[in-house]
């Protein structure tokens, strides 16, 4: 595939695509592993595969990927090797397996996990001689290629610049520092705001059809409120930088309180479980009860931000 | 200012204006209620107000208004009333000291409440011979008489429609149907959403901040996920309705309390309290643990509606 791509005359940047192209190694071959190696090859790029089970890789294979024999074979052959295996257990020990050939190896890790577990393996590669770089897919494999998918980046800078290209080939890429943490770190903030959104979804769609209404005709309402909602964001996120809470209250966390305990009355008696509100509320109240009345609902982030507890 | 404004020979609605002027009164003057009686005043009706305290009523004297001396003469003086107090125990209580005054006349409930509070007063208000609507304001004072501002309604649809230039003068007016608990439902499902919104942004921004980012830098990348995923819940409310949670699953459940926890153990990792991920982490175990690994997330809503409880 890749060279009746670099044949076709009729394809204007050939020369720059020829002179990026990279042989990468892609260990673990999952949905999301297998997207990225096809994306690669589609991409003309020289692609090695390796897989626990055997048989994941042949569709690649079909597609013109070489098989490695083993997680070593694959790291020594490339240039650039990126892992996407089931969590960093699962990614130590296919390191291991080739801890003799990592010396000098480029080596990108977009297995899902935490900051902690991003360090870590970023400790342990360092000490192989190893150069790391940790990742944060924010698409599903069907968006592998295209520029809607993002893929967050941490850890070595050199890494990141050196291989730009194959990286941008997989998704927009985005490096936020040294620290191989921050990758982690903002995916699953990412996640979580996401999380927010579904909660706050479910809870509303329980309470509408609890009423008679149906979650699909009340959506589109919901979508322009949250939409509108989100033009307050900047501002509670400019209180939470400058922990000035108490500056252009429009509405302060007490009366936010009675709204919330309306919501929290009202589900019981339609018989919804208040479970994804009873968490702001309780944190309402508690600032509230330490005298922030006239703060903002951003006052919140204080009870649970890492500097104001003991 | 009406008298004006009906005198100048430049405004070509006029004779439509005119027609459909109403006298209008407002009991209770919060915030709220002073935001809805200037913008009735301001566009050419006739209001009529009353506050427990007299001072709040004279800047609208100013403007035109005429200040009632109790709430039944302000009641018997017009042909809609609106009431706009702090909770429904202050509703009943200002209605109770027009109780003589009731039948027959047209009322319009904008305090805030639950969908039973509604309901009790409109079962109250029947047996007195009046006629009801309860509605919901989705705005702030600010807002009020722009296109920007919504009031859900629910209740009297002769009144909806009787008096829908008053009523559209103040917002988009959006009828939900007869049962007065509508609109209050409808409203707080809206903020459960923005409460949901508002619990991921913080937990987010929460996360952030323990690795040294801003929240501000942070949120253009958040809204943009936001948005991205918004675009997930048309299959979700899908789901919801049908009770079908394992067609075209994308992300099942199991996988999404895999995310889940990182979250928690990432937040726990950078000293962030998860109180705004634990309940969907709890809900997502308990379909997990009862077999619905395949659904997709949407399965968690019947861990908190009516019906699948006992």
């Amino acid at each position: 595939m890749a060279a009746s791509a670099r044949s076709s005359p009729s394809r204007p940047d050939m020369t720059k695509e020829r002179r990026t192209m990279s042989r990468i190694s892609i260990l673990g071959l999952g949905a999301m592993g297998s997207a990225l190696a096809a994306t690669l090859i589609r991409k003309g790029h020289s692609v090695i595969v390796w897989n626990r089970t055997r048989s994941r890789a042949e569709p690649l294979a079909a597609a013109g990927a070489k098989i490695a024999a083993s997680p070593a074979e694959a790291i020594a052959a490339a240039e650039l090797t990126i892992l996407c295996v089931v969590d960093y257990d699962a990614a130590r020990s296919v390191l291991t397996q080739a801890e003799d050939v990592l010396v000098g190896r480029y080596l990108v890790n977009l297995t899902n996990g935490t900051p902690g577990d991003a360090r870590d393996l970023g400790t342990w590669l360092d000490a192989k001689g190893a150069t790391y770089l940790d990742g944060g897919i924010m698409a599903i494999p069907p968006m592998i290629g295209d520029t809607g998918a993002l893929i967050l980046y941490s850890g070595s800078t050199n890494l990141f610049e050196r291989h730009r290209a194959v990286l941008d080939a997989l998704a927009v890429s985005r490096h936020l520092g040294d620290d191989p943490g921050l990758a982690a770190l903002h995916d699953l903030a990412l996640l979580s705001g996401m999380y927010g959104l579904f909660s706050g979804f479910l809870h509303a769609s329980a309470l509408v059809t609890s009423g008679g209404g149906k979650a699909v005709d009340f959506l589109p309402l919901l979508l322009s409120w949250i939409e509108a909602m989100s033009g307050t964001l900047p501002d509670l996120a400019g209180k939470i930088d400058s922990g000035l809470h108490s500056r252009n209250v429009v509405s302060n966390i007490e009366m936010q309180k009675i709204a919330l305990e309306n919501i929290v009355r009202a589900s019981r008696e339609q018989g919804v479980a208040p479970d994804f509100i009873e968490p702001m509320l309780r944190l309402a109240g508690q600032r509230v009860a330490e005298g922030h009345n006239a703060d903002d609902i951003s006052a919140v982030v204080e009870l649970i931000q890492r500097q104001k507890r003991t």
